[in-house]
């Protein structure tokens, strides 16, 4: 409950209460201390791609959760198909029949699945594809781009604490768009790869997004069909929102195995792991399980988000907006004579800043924009979802024309 | 959809769908491969204590979906909690004040409780807790009991398939209410143990339950001390069956950290890990998250489970329950001359037969129960909820009584 009778406003309070109750006040990649002042904690509630914090405050969002809301907060279908999936039941002793359609659907809708399983975290399906990987060609090493993103576990969170160095030991590392780099380790640990994880783009936190080469894409396939390792794409942040048949599929290279979580349904929690028949077997040798893996209402929410995606062709409307995001931004950057560079696809966009490696400039723009209500991200990806319309991005563009005339103003008080 | 039109029983048609597109058709612990024929694969809803499969078959619930369900399924009050919370968000760029409010309901409840984290899988609860401890204390190693079950990652899934021995490493094993055994890890390894995870009782699967011993509680938490330490309750699967503030508060043994999910919010999936002060800066410099973790509906449900849990003084009735399960399985029993051992809290009962090691005995049992609409498992501890009614203990007993009646005639057939 929210003390309505104190004279501070809602998100602070709650800040200091968290303080006493959670470590840090918050952890992980919601915590508002990684964000510019000015950026609530505490949200309230969402419809469509407008949110609202504690205090009231409205925005457009252009982080759509972190990925999992593609189609817009609170859609009334795929809430309506939870519903009516949790009218029956959720958890239960054993899956219910959605189970096997939502593999069914995932199988029919991406080209390299023969088979899918689920868990909750993206963590759980990079995870798991590690150990299907391992099991089936009985080697032991994972290969990752270095600074790659792939969960939160100790095996590959971003940082180390809490971690000891026998569970990072199998880990070697490659540079994204780089085959030497590839070729350099398999050249010294070549027999005994288990697989190369790899992102559909390059889209580390923090640096310009980088689009897969595909000559790159192409030599990872052949190094893993010469090495007899699993690729493994990590499609967990990108997964729904480039194409419906996994983010690899216009590159025509197809992966052996895939992590998929976020934008499967819409926010409704759930991960899956892909696979071809050739690692069938080695994801039957497993052990692994979860409480809540089998619960039904997020696969029921699945199948109906899946539907909605193809059915009103979401990402061509993602793009869409995406590409007049991308040309109103680059015209008042132009204007206000900043130099910036928009990087990877334009409905997962992101803007970097000249001469800006401590972020200040970044976070000065994020700052004034989330102050004239529009929700961005100063490092990281931002996310579309398809209930972003023309007029939210005009909305999106008055505040961003705000920002920058501050950035602007703030680089002629201090030239770089 | 399931076809109507078919001749095969749901369950079957879906077993042969679900192989085509799921490795082995099922995996975990929720996979049917694990039980006696006649069980089904695949549920249709819950409601109380009763569960209905694919095929409108009905029965007395034991299992209460592995432990989550501890109010009942479809529990109105929990279930307006949540669509209540629905109604504004789930997952959000920020977290709910409903994170906040948990955070502190469980402060308030639990007594070792100074702080609280949230996440999806009893095993990120777990695996957390391994975290929090190491980099609190600086040291590697994490001592577990042979043969429990802490989760299903590769640290401590009890399938090796697909892990590797450095994932391992760290780990050394003690036996259960044995304090030498303990102390002959200390003797080794004294000066590098991270924490020491221990469950509330001996649970493992497929074995006679065993409570802990007081003196093994007390020994575990001054060798915490000692050593400096942390002592880790594994509550993930006991957590608010057995007590309202920790599965030892009986004991007078306080944990440093504990893992918790299951119970926690009748179904709806969340974990939580628990910590003291002396973890609270530990716990502060990990980087742990999960796309889902802040999500709201989980914790609003989670807040409604556990006032519910204290207003009906819900674990009274599932031990009043439990006490009358237990007393008429005995005289069954014995009425059958049928050598069995109860062991385990009455609320979380288990049976063995004498002479069993191979598990046919207590197949047999359970495959007649299920026939007689009885949901209880082989080879794994059953669960109560607060919606077991007297009534629904008699239904049971008069399944188990036909159940008893096939175990002594196949005995009479097959002496041992």
């Amino acid at each position: 409950m929210i003390d309505q009778s104190s004279e501070l406003p809602n998100d602070k309070r709650l800040r200091q209460r968290a303080m006493n109750v959670i470590p840090g006040g918050m952890y992980g990649h919601q915590n508002a201390a990684r964000l510019p002042e000015g950026y609530p904690q505490f949200m309230q509630r969402g419809e469509g791609c407008h949110v609202w914090d504690v205090d009231g405050n409205q925005y457009v969002d252009l982080m759509c959760a972190y990925g999992p809301i593609v189609l817009g907060y609170a859609h009334p279908e795929v809430d309506t198909a939870a519903a009516s999936q949790h009218a029956l039941a959720d958890v239960q002793n054993g899956p219910s029949a959605c189970m096997v359609e939502l593999a069914e659907l995932f199988v029919d809708t991406v080209d390299h699945a023969d088979w899918a399983m689920f868990a909750k975290n993206g963590t759980d399906a990079t995870t798991l594809c590690s150990m299907v990987a391992r099991a089936t060609t009985g080697k032991k090493k994972i290969m990752v781009a270095s600074g790659a993103y792939h969960g939160a576990a100790p095996w590959c969170t971003p940082v180390t604490a809490g971690t000891t160095a026998d569970e990072r030991s199998q880990l070697l590392h490659y540079k994204y768009n780089d085959l030497e780099s590839v070729d350099a380790v398999l050249a010294q640990h070549g027999d005994d790869i288990a697989g190369i994880f790899v992102s559909p783009f390059k889209h580390d936190a923090g640096f310009d997004q980088e689009l897969a080469d595909p000559a790159f894409a192409q030599g990872l396939r052949d190094r893993c069909d010469k090495h007899g390792c699993a690729l493994i794409l990590d499609d967990v942040r990108c997964g729904f929102r480039l194409q419906h048949g996994g983010s690899w599929e216009s590159l025509g290279v197809t992966p052996d195995l895939s992590a998929w979580s976020k934008a499967i349904a819409n926010g409704y929690p759930i991960a899956a792991v892909l696979g071809n028949n050739n690692f069938r077997d080695g994801a039957q040798q497993l052990f692994v399980t979860g409480s809540f893996w089998y619960s039904a209402v997020a696969m029921a929410a699945a199948i109906a988000t899946i539907g909605i995606l193809k059915r009103e062709q979401a990402i061509v409307k993602m793009q869409q907006t995406g590409q007049q995001l991308r040309e109103g931004l680059e015209k008042q950057a132009a204007a206000y004579n900043v130099a910036i560079n928009q990087t990877g696809p334009v409905q997962m966009p992101y803007v970097t800043f000249a001469c800006d490696r401590d972020h200040s400039v970044s976070s000065l723009f994020a700052a004034t924009a989330i102050r004239h209500g529009v929700y961005l991200h100063p490092k990281h990806n931002w996310f579309l979802s398809a209930a972003h319309t023309k007029t939210d991005i005009e909305a999106v563009l008055t505040a961003t024309e705000k920002a920058f005339a501050v950035v602007a103003e703030s680089m002629r008080q201090e030239p770089a």
